[in-house]
């Protein structure tokens, strides 16, 4: 069985260092939860990481369908329940991406395999949360 | 409602940038994936952001109950699914902290406050995994 492992250390005040892959991703506080800013507040990693997971799927799933494509970057707006512990509880990813006319279809494609069949941290926000999605091709 | 914003952007290859909190963070994929290993991949982060969140809350619990602490750090090991999409199933934590004898009970109430109180990211993992906690008192 596959499986991921990581130690994240206490460097002081609210910060924590853990090495991933070779890189140093620093989580801390800021200065009014009486952290020093170090780096960004713990949760909102989760979004980096959904971006990233689908992201990544459409590239790959647009390269190998030979599609061009420019300007992509994916928004997430995430809410948060208004009661402890506040968890995620409705996402909306907006892909923005250029493309020519006749393969706007194949980035919907991209995006609906994505989000359906290969983004595994995508299917885990939806454990959760309501995640929606919308393309905005760029002009 | 409380919400959260951000925008990835994509850098060519595999690269996503997101700016949070003024830091920049990165992910990528390893070059057996097709990226250039310019940040860690995606999925791995939300495990610093499981870290990170029950870290900061243990810090802050420990402060607050004025217990003297050293050497902390969080052990997070864990198991994906065989199938496709590839999600976390088990994950188990360790906690590795140095306090005084008679406070190691003060640290086992942190982290069952953290667990089942305050800790969002935890409360989400619960949402699709199974969810271990042990604490190794270091000498």
């Amino acid at each position: 069985m596959a499986s991921q492992h990581i130690t994240s250390i206490f460097k002081g005040g609210m910060e924590f260092e853990t090495e991933l892959h070779n890189h140093k991703v620093k989580i801390d506080l800021f200065e009014k939860d009486g952290g020093k800013n170090q780096g960004p507040e713990p949760k909102a990693l989760m979004l980096v990481s959904l971006a990233g997971c689908t992201g990544v799927d459409i590239v790959m799933i647009l390269n190998k369908m030979k599609v061009g494509f420019s300007n992509f970057s994916i928004d997430v707006d995430a809410q948060l329940t208004e009661s402890v512990p506040r968890i995620y509880e409705f996402v909306k990813l907006t892909y923005r991406i250029r493309v020519k006319k006749h393969d706007e279809s194949k980035v919907e494609k991209a995006v609906d395999l994505s989000q359906n069949k290969y983004c595994s941290v995508s299917a885990m926000f939806r454990k959760f949360a309501k995640l929606e999605t919308e393309i905005q091709f760029e002009l």
